[in-house]
């Protein structure tokens, strides 16, 4: 891997030989004052780096044109996002490149002159030949050249979101506990093959991991298929779990409003072959508990049934094979006005406007169990399997709610369907009734909490196609998040980052050993301190320090005091200090700190 | 997507022809009993699912073999393991070929009769139509076929594994929040320039994600680089922070030994510029915490200091530029006899055997602060200004942790190297020094804890190269996992999976709703309450849940007792009732449930 000097040495010649050939040249140049102008070809391959086309997301005309206008001398080995979408290019076939359609090209298709060319091709040589001088003295290396951001719609998490973020799922979990939820985790990729076939549309946002020889591997797009898998490979027939974990979508991100590539989900399932509507009523209760104890605002939590949908869809006249594709234009219906969902049922997914029409009548429909009562005695309706078995355990989940004190929280809405294809009982979704001031601006923010009952996704991996019926719900953290930002942002919260009670402070110089002795009994004591990393840090500094992080009490050691045998004690906020004797300082700071958690728990968060 | 019924009525009957016309290839097979060998391909295409070569690892006379036996005629879309296999095999050319190794073939490479192919490929084609007929009864779907595991070297952790893990995960997270640690997180994958050159040799372990358009991605190997683009991207100077995730390495798994592909790393770091040693005194004492409150066994905390490392190569004669390659034959001391580091050393490093052998007698030495102040002296290191520097580092260092009280954990090891290149300072490494069990056998679990100061890393992502000093230590809590799971499963120690501490019971049958009830105003007043899932659950099954599970106490219903307005508690374990007014219901549980807590503090764990 390592060039030696001399090979480094004879590189350092080539290269400095090449920054001295291109300045002539930019002279040269800039004496004729020649009007070429080229393509910027360091801007396109930074531009292909992040999108697959000229003009963004679909091939275009200008794809075309640039493909042309480059012709075959360029530099592949330099510009690698170039040559992975020249080679994507050449593939088309000229009856599909009569199809690409004329966009707007993007700025990055204006060509420069050559000088500007030459002063970024300059630029980047003199880097190499600064980056291959560097090798000669290795501790003073150059410093890499590249874009320094997390992958698309990824974040990192700072402390104080952390801290946030660690709150909102300690909450959840235990809730998760307290209804008897056991812990499981599985990895973050799985085969291939597990994920495919389960996301209907979706599969597309899967990311794959690259062939390196050996499996063929998947980044997980939920927690639901892997749990599926787990209890089909290990043969488990009952299962109350919870799993909470990252997932992976290559969806276009929108942040502000918490839509991530990489997020965090928070499921709780339970398998089992059990009585009807007994575990998805509780899973509706965990609902109502988590969004409680969160405090985040007004909601309702909407349910409807699959089988009702099946038995509406099959009334309103649309075939069986469409029932799927209806499904996923009516759950468009939370965004989207019914003029646009309808359209799109007629247009796109070829249901006949008569059809649509009589999905829009019942759609529009939601209440309480009169509504259930008043569409079992609805003349079609009443007359299809399918609805009929929809509504009984609608019917029956209603109760069973009123049972565990939730009925003004639920609304039964024909409008819910829930997009994923697995599901095929009871479903819900929790929407926040009012808008949330996010940024600047007041937001929908739309389903906090969804899922419902899916029977047959296990059987789908055992071999002897044993099915486990599960019903299991998600609580859409990441939206959390991003309220519980926005209001640490705009001062309605607080946090702390970190959890130290007690600071060990010296008033005068050469007092580290004094310290650390000090900070190694209070470890050892488990109390949670801290002091100053540098020998002689200033008083000012350290008191700040405390101020700063929210410690509470800060011991500061000083010379009288220590030959008297006494620290002082101070309470960081009044300020006050006491002498502690130096034998029962340990005492002493944790009867303070027991105060003070009390003190905590009465007073404010 | 979706075919309609009348497509697969016509693949169905493609599909049934075909089935009939291998069945009677068969039959004349069979009644002409020929001889006719031929390659398994179904067999050879599962291996080399797993396998990139026919003998595994490396390419061999094996593959020549095979690919030129199996000549151009493969149904790639049936065989897309062999598929990918061919084309690579077609990419060597002849004078790479030549060198191939002659190496054993596996089973899979021996040849079959036709009759068994033919077998193999009659069930696969009748599994396909059985597909088909399935589809036209979408609710009775085939399940998938493929084989059902987690990727390689990964696992899932069930509930068991996942008590224990939390466990040790919330002792871990204590200590480093004891020491005023801050929690960060960032995304499983990063930018793939962000890895580069960061690993050395290793690098080829990182999974890369496959290019879908858009940016190169690889997920993450450590969680210290990520840290380290953290800090530059957002010119953090100061930070004290842990961080626990998953990491992911494509190396050879050892899973027994708790060697995954993908397993948690638990990191702290201290970023700063501080004096020097204080905070990496501080990082050795959080170990010391750590190891002790997990109580794993016996262990050594070996030091060393990069410098004197260098410092020591200097004067034993190997070039500047080996420096790099000699540190990385030591690290491999703990694994290796001398005899055989020492040829490594020579062989592949082209170190000289005088150079070699001078090293051999430093690396042997091992002590305490007498051995600093004898090397001090030492007549060629004391003239390098490496190993000075180093040796004066590491005598402040103990003398640090003598403060701290740690002093006989500590252990100065010259033969301490560490794998990475990026460390610049102070190294370490926690060792048990007594063998475990694990599984049947006593084994050396080896590093459980390790880590080092990096002062130049950070300054790698930065644009004016500007640095910032780091020093951090990495749990190896996969190793304590392991360590951890064999002691359960030996029965040594015992874990719950649930933290349930009620049972809703009823005695007789149609108690559902009054069991809903209860459930409802224990969850409300925060008891963890389950209750059984069916409607009339036997007593004996009620009774025997709470006995499996752990939960310690059952409130049991019954019509009597609910007339006169009471309800039974039992204590399970004893298995005394006792009749409780219905309205001090809540008040009687959280009571006993106090009193339970209490006795698990004082009692066993």
């Amino acid at each position: 891997m390592a060039d030696n000097q001399e090979t480094i040495l004879l590189k350092i010649k080539e290269q400095g030989d090449l920054v001295r050939k291109l300045k002539a040249a930019k002279e040269s140049n800039e004496k004729g004052r020649k009007k070429n102008l080229h393509y910027n070809l360091p801007e396109i391959d930074e531009w292909l780096r992040e999108y697959s086309y000229i003009c963004g997301y679909e091939p275009s005309c200008s794809d075309i044109d640039l493909f042309n206008g480059l012709g075959i001398n360029i530099d592949f080995q330099k510009y690698k996002y170039i040559k992975r979408w020249w080679y994507h290019m050449r593939s088309f076939n000229d009856s599909e490149v009569s199809l690409f359609p004329k966009l707007d090209s993007p700025k990055v298709m204006q060509k420069v002159k050559d000088e500007t060319l030459l002063d970024q091709q300059i630029q980047e040589e003199v880097a190499k030949l600064l980056a291959l001088k560097a090798q000669l003295a290795p501790e003073d290396a150059a410093p890499q050249k590249f874009s320094l951001k997390t992958p698309k719609g990824t974040r990192d998490y700072n402390p104080q979101q952390m801290s946030l973020r660690n709150g909102v799922l300690d909450k959840i979990v235990a809730i998760f506990k307290r209804h008897g939820g056991e812990c499981i985790d599985t990895p973050v990729f799985e085969l291939k093959d597990v994920l495919t076939g389960k996301y209907g549309e979706d599969s597309k946002l899967i990311y794959d991991l690259k062939d390196q020889g050996g499996e063929i591997l998947a980044l997980r797009y939920d927690l639901t298929v892997p749990l599926a898998r787990y209890l089909a490979m290990n043969k488990i027939n009952t299962l109350k779990r919870y799993h909470i974990g990252k997932v992976y979508r290559r969806d276009n991100p929108a942040m502000t409003r918490g839509r991530y590539r990489e997020f965090y989900q928070c499921d709780f399932d339970i398998a089992g072959q059990y009585d009807p509507m007994v575990p998805d009523a509780e899973c509706l209760k965990v609902v109502t508990e988590i969004l409680e104890s969160l405090e985040i605002g007004q909601y309702v939590l909407k349910v409807n049934h699959r089988r009702l949908l099946d038995g509406m869809f099959e009334v309103c006249g649309v075939p069986a094979d469409k029932f799927r594709t209806a499904c996923s234009a009516v759950d468009k219906l939370d965004k989207s006005p019914w003029e646009e969902v309808r359209s799109e049922m007629i247009n796109e997914k070829q249901i006949s406007p008569d059809a649509a029409d009589r999905i829009g009548e019942y759609v529009r429909l939601n209440g309480g169990v009169e509504l259930v009562e008043k569409l079992l005695k609805d003349e079609k309706l009443s007359k299809t399997k399918a609805a009929v078995e929809g509504l009984e355990g609608v019917k029956l989940l209603l109760e069973y709610c009123e049972l565990f004190g939730i009925k003004d929280k639920i609304l039964f809405d024909l409008s819910l369907a829930r997009g994923l294809d697995y599901y095929t009982g009871v479903i819900y979704e929790a929407v926040l009734t009012q808008p949330i001031k996010i940024g600047n601006e007041d937001q929908t923010v739309g389903s906090i909490a969804a899922g419902g009952r899916y029977d047959n996704l296990v059987g789908m991996f055992d071999s002897k196609h044993k099915q486990v019926p599960c019903v299991g719900l998600s609580i859409g953290v990441e939206r959390i998040f991003s309220v519980m930002e926005a209001k640490l942002a705009a001062g309605v919260i607080s946090v702390r980052t970190n959890d130290i009670d007690v600071y060990v402070a010296s008033a005068q110089k050469n007092f580290l050993e004094e310290r650390m002795k000090i900070c190694a009994e209070l470890w050892n004591a488990g109390i949670k301190t801290e002091q100053s990393y540098k020998k002689n840090p200033k008083m000012l500094n350290q008191l700040q320090h405390c101020e700063d992080n929210g410690i509470p009490i800060a011991v500061v050691l000083g010379e009288s005091e220590l030959k008297r045998g006494v620290v002082k004690v101070r309470n960081v906020t009044s300020r006050q200090e006491d002498e502690i004797p130096r034998e029962k300082l340990v005492e002493e700071l944790k009867a303070r700190i027991a105060a003070l958690s009390v003190k905590d728990v009465n007073g404010s968060a």
